[in-house]
């Protein structure tokens, strides 16, 4: 937190500066220790011992000053502050760039997601529904769905950094100060969209705490999701993945395994960010609604492992996506012979032969129960159906064998199913692209926080060094 | 849920007949009975017997069509949809007046808390940190900082609506359809501002619903904060607040008691939320990323009493919150003798009399350990200071008597504090004004979604008998 | 409520009775009437108008006593006791036969897996790691280890019986009591172990609340376990399992589907413990050691709903296990092909030609990359090994085929894991019956509560009558 | 874990040799150089570099034996086991000494409460609830009900040690073995009770693990509803506790702040074991139930860091409790003008003058309305009792001014309290010496885990020494 501490006390000296509240001269020989450290800090010079105890930092830090100051100087920057307001911003701090992290992660999951959906736009495979196959679909359109929910999380999870993005400088221990400070300029000056409006707010809430760890606790369910799929679909009863050697494990004991545990590994990261989330919010519960240590020390803490478990979640999952090895034969194959044209077949019923879409899902049930070869043939098809719909209907119905050929074949079905989202490939390539600007958008605006904290940075050296100039 | 089976029932008849997948005259004949029954079920009649489990609803539906007007018509209107589809629609149509009449609740309490705000802003009243008085501040103040969170909080729970309003009709049971509908028209007529653009997505992601329960679990922990603070101020050994004989219970068995109980049931519903939300994440947990019972039916379940747990907890505090009594004079008398001009007086030295702070925070703790009466007197304090003052510094520093008055008194203080978001009178009016406009901007977001459902409702009605009188 | 209010009337009023507090007279005519109340309870009537709150239950219940025998002798009762101490009770007293029923269903799905397991001691099936096939077992041995967690965590829910089983009456609001009352006949008569030794503790402890939630998410994640098992085996791609068409749902689209959604309801029911856990933990947080509506009521609350899905759970379960039908066949197909006896080629390397286990390890993995056809015949296996282990050991080894082939065998593999607690099937067996034992020492003691409850009501109801006859 | 995983090499060794599954003679050198490597490991050795990743440690361990033995005898030991049962047996035997420090902690907690219960069984300190004053008490019969759960509590959570204390070596890779081990004997030389009797059980649940963490989380209430008691005592409105300047905090900002921030730091710490276990059921929800990195890893690790919080709590909390200043003036004095002793003259109309109870409660009711000062004398009381009563019951009723000094009296009114576990000084130190017994028992208890696990130690390294000598 050093860093960010440094940079907060050069802000609230320049400000008290430029509002006569600090004579120049005090305020530059403050900003030129001030300077020191930091050069120090970023050589990776240790500046002070751990302190005692989490509480000391900021006292060891202040006696710095003292020390090489005189108490007359050293210690006047600690108007209009205190350990509250200062622990409350440094927290915010240090969550913007965490924040950010996640979301490049996560991002960079969405490209191979995108990359890998296009790649599979027709690479046929049933769509599950209960375990159970159900109807011809592709590994692209799965892969679209799963990036739709992602996309829309990472956009909720940056929906936090606009609430946290707030600066409590100058609320000092909950009731603001009698010193004519000016929070615009303290904000401004370390990044920050505005000071908030009312101190005991300023110290008292950590509500983004709860929306990161919310945000992140939702991507993880989303990521145990992909995983439970994933590993149904690697495993040996439906072959329809793999990955490289060095992705996989053996056994200690078992010399043939070969164990997607990664997708284990995954499902055990990405659950963390709920448990975390149940530690602040019962944390929070029936706390005082001002500053204290559980509140801004015990209640906050669970954000930190959480973000690192999301990140690694994240990370894992990506490497497998860069490096998945998809099996298009056994995918197509597992299609034959499981029925998943009958809603396709019954569907045709309908739009070619007029029949009301509960009758003709009735005759196809049927149909199923009379078929005896898995898969099921055009002619045969034929043969079993006409004498139904005849029974039926109480009418003759003429079946095309070329048309039922094409119905019961998947790669038809997927073909025709472009409507509502379906699997038809430029359909499924038409939303992926769709998605991938959705992702540029938010990218653009992580990029953008970046920027916006490198600009304060660099004004506030500027405000640092001119602060020393214009007293020379 | 009959009445949005109805609904989407209506809309998906009018996009077909307007697609030309179904004729127009049974499209009439089904948008008939559709009016109809719509029209029985307002007038508060039972359709159908209660279906004997959870699945059963629709396929009563269904039934009641083909009973009504013949196989050929009545099952004509099963194309390009499924029960995933429909079950995913209704609840997010379920939703939609829920979510808005929770927000409408938190507007009421919000609006509560504002006029309160306004009233209260010069009743004077400690800070506290660590249950320890602190320094003066108002109750108006607190309220601000209470009301500043909550608005934030409603704000985040709205966002929620935007990724629930998206339509998943055409969906089907996950893989879109081959009939050539229009999702766009039937989003439209339903409300939706969009249909979703992958059908697996449509029907098995449920992430709004974790948002939802988020946004409340953070909304009840504000709650319990809050309604801790005031049973605190409410017990006898502060006496700050009460209410009037009909909020408060008495017990069976001492008859001297007041209990503001219902200060406990607003905590004890306003934690509800998150037990529901650990139920869901934990629901969603490792599901297959598609339509299943466990997501759709299981995990989904949990946001209905949620909501209406949360509900109750804005209710009863906009109860409690309307006939709080306030009592200012023992709010001022215990700020007298609990030190809580502390602060003021070491900022008092920094400002007047060029003390570094950390000098003049030593100088003021050792005059609290020297003094012997609760309130100091600016007598005493010139009397005590001065000598600590001209051994710390080594050098006379005069006080003036007057100047000190107006330090250690609590008015004085809190006129004083107009900075960084402090209680000043004029300063928490300021911030309460523009927390009065967010407001105002969250109702008019709040009402807007209300209009276009009324107007979806209408266009949908019209739609519905034009396709009649076309046939006509 | 009520009848257990009625229980502790009566108990209550005895033992004033019994220790000269309440005169024999009234005592009898409030025992009279306290007959009569339970007795039209008993046939079904209700005895008041729902009352208007939840605190409002026993004042109304007072009010009948005081308008049947006037205030002298119907407000007579009341001494001694708070509407605190009954909560308190009646909560205990609801709990024992809900905690009993879940037993008593999880004991009877504790049957049927017990019934399974010996049953398919025999039937084939391989094991899994990381959803890979590993080595051979059996069903039965699958069933045994699941068995195994269920009957623990059976017993560790019946040991909060124990904690709650204990008799808070006498300790009125929180402190006791003046008048000289014997608790330990209260107790008895209400068939609880002995009182309670605090009064604070007796009305504001709700840890066995917290107990049986955590017993119940513990075996909610056992059911979602198994269930996630029994559903990937019950999938077309393993096909080792089914059920009778009244346990499986079509679609309303897809007339070919079988979903054993049942699976579904059943994680969905089981995981609801967890959520109601964490509201109860997060309901008594921070609250205050003693009596409240937020521990009593609103803390205490979610156990209700909790047992009650639980229940379904096992019910559901239990159901599913009655009437699965396991297919022998697919189950053994499976275990060929997958090389799951390469553990047991690599054990008999070493037990019969003394080569180190990670030796034989190495060989037999490098045989598996060798082997072209997806069966290794003990032919081929010698082929492949005898030069294999001529490099590697440096001498020549020389293989049986007759040995290689009951080693590569499944049936043999199995035969031969009869120890660590393996799958050979006498082995099974005799755990299973060790299992039926600990099973029915469970029964016994679940029977032995019911057995102590009858009892105290008989002993109840003569003490009551008794009283009546000794004033006649 | 290497030691645990040494003891377990030895202990399988052992029994290989003893079953002559194992030669003496590389049995004598395998055991030789696991004595070398676990004196060079109490040495402070590092022995291997630490591995890549958490599945490298035994695989390292193991190149170790063969590097050093040469792979026939160096390999050798590795049969008849897996890193499966090695890493659930590691678990175990790391939590038995952790579980057994966070009783050793909590049963200090409970001495110390003892100790405090019977010190301060007749301070006198008003009991509440709702935060209201109710009827006198006493701190002593506080802290006996507060010592009441935390024993039960305690007792739970050792019941967690009967189930974990299993031993499941020889399940292997989760199928036991068809070498002919002896799990009994590894059982024994590990301090296990017994193995376990089915090898997908030992390797795949880790239920033991949800009990320890279920016992934290209800510890974790207790210990934050216990601190919120205290904190609001020891807030300046109360006065009634205190600590020490070394346990209290100042501020930065306020000098006359004395901050009990420790009891805030102890309701974090505690209610971190929820978070964690909600995490532990969200990781085993739907896993397949077999060895996973998922179960076996993932889910597992939460109990560490819930282990180790918990024990931080008890220790804060012991400390505090063993410095606390009790302040019994405030108590006393906090005590007159609350009205407390109304209850206790209700108690007295129906004890001494025959009303009944609900008529006694109106009556003084009705008192605490009329009179005027805070404190009630005996002679108000009479004076404004006598014509209430008169009026009620139409009788006069003569009230002696004696009598109603010594009920009005908070002395009078507390010794009285001697039924109904009241705290009457004589009841509240009869019941700390039972819950002083319960506590001794648990120690024993407690105590008896660890002379069996050093009987266990001192067999193994005896068995491993005669492994050698009976070669030699």
């Amino acid at each position: 937190m050093l860093p960010h501490l440094l940079r907060i006390d050069a802000a609230h000296v320049v400000m008290l500066a430029r509002r006569g509240i600090l004579a120049p001269e005090p305020a530059a020989r403050l900003l030129s220790l001030n300077r020191e450290l930091a050069h120090r800090l970023a050589s990776g010079e240790e500046l002070f011992p751990p302190p005692p105890s989490h509480r000391g930092l900021y006292l060891l830090y202040e006696g710095e000053y003292i020390s090489r100051l005189g108490g007359e100087v050293g210690g006047a920057a600690h108007v209009a502050r205190s350990r509250n307001d200062i622990n409350a911003t440094v927290t915010r701090m240090r969550l913007r760039p965490a924040l950010a992290e996640v979301l490049r992660q996560g991002m960079l999951l969405a490209s191979q997601l995108e990359r890998l959906g296009v790649a599979h736009a027709q690479t046929l495979m049933s769509a599950f529904t209960h375990l159970q196959p159900a109807q011809p679909a592709t590994f692209g359109h799965y892969l679209g769905g799963v990036l739709s929910e992602l996309l829309r999380t990472l956009d909720w999870i940056a929906g936090a950094y606009d609430t946290l993005n707030r600066c409590p400088m100058g609320a000092a221990a909950g009731v603001g100060t009698s010193f004519p400070i000016d929070t615009t300029i303290v904000a401004e000056l370390l990044g920050f969209e505005s000071p908030l409006g009312n101190s005991l707010d300023a110290v008292g809430s950590r509500d983004y705490v709860v929306q990161v760890l919310s945000g992140l606790a939702l991507l993880g369910t989303l990521l145990t999701r992909m995983s439970a799929d994933l590993q149904t679909w690697a495993s040996s009863a439906y072959g329809f993945l793999g990955w490289p050697d060095e992705l996989v494990s053996t056994s200690s004991i078992m010399p043939q395994k070969r164990n997607a545990f990664v997708l284990e590994n995954i499902r055990g990261q990405a659950v963390k960010a709920t448990g975390f989330l149940m530690n602040t919010l019962m944390g929070l519960k029936s706390t005082s609604f001002t500053n204290s240590v559980e509140v801004s020390s015990e209640a906050t803490s669970p954000v930190w492992p959480a973000l690192e478990a999301a990140r690694t979640a994240l990370v894992l999952m990506e490497l497998l996506m860069s490096n998945v090895i998809v099996q298009p034969e056994p995918m197509r194959r597992f299609l034959v012979g499981q029925d998943t044209t009958m809603t396709a077949l019954a569907d045709h019923l309908v739009a070619r032969h007029g029949l009301a879409f509960r009758t003709a899902h009735d005759v196809v049930g049927r149909l199923v129960n009379l078929k005896r070869e898995p898969e099921l043939t055009p002619q045969a098809a034929r043969g079993l159906l006409e004498p139904l719909l005849a029974t039926t209907l109480g009418r003759e119905v003429s079946l095309d064998e070329a048309e039922l050929a094409q119905v019961l074949e998947p790669e038809g079905c997927v073909r025709a199913a472009a409507y509502g989202g379906g699997p038809a490939p430029e359909a499924v390539r038409a939303h992926l692209a769709t998605l991938g600007q959705a992702r540029e958008r938010l990218q653009q605006r992580v990029q953008g926080w970046k920027a916006r904290l490198e600009a304060a940075d660099e004004a506030l050296a500027a405000a640092s060094a001119a602060g020393v100039s214009s007293t020379a």
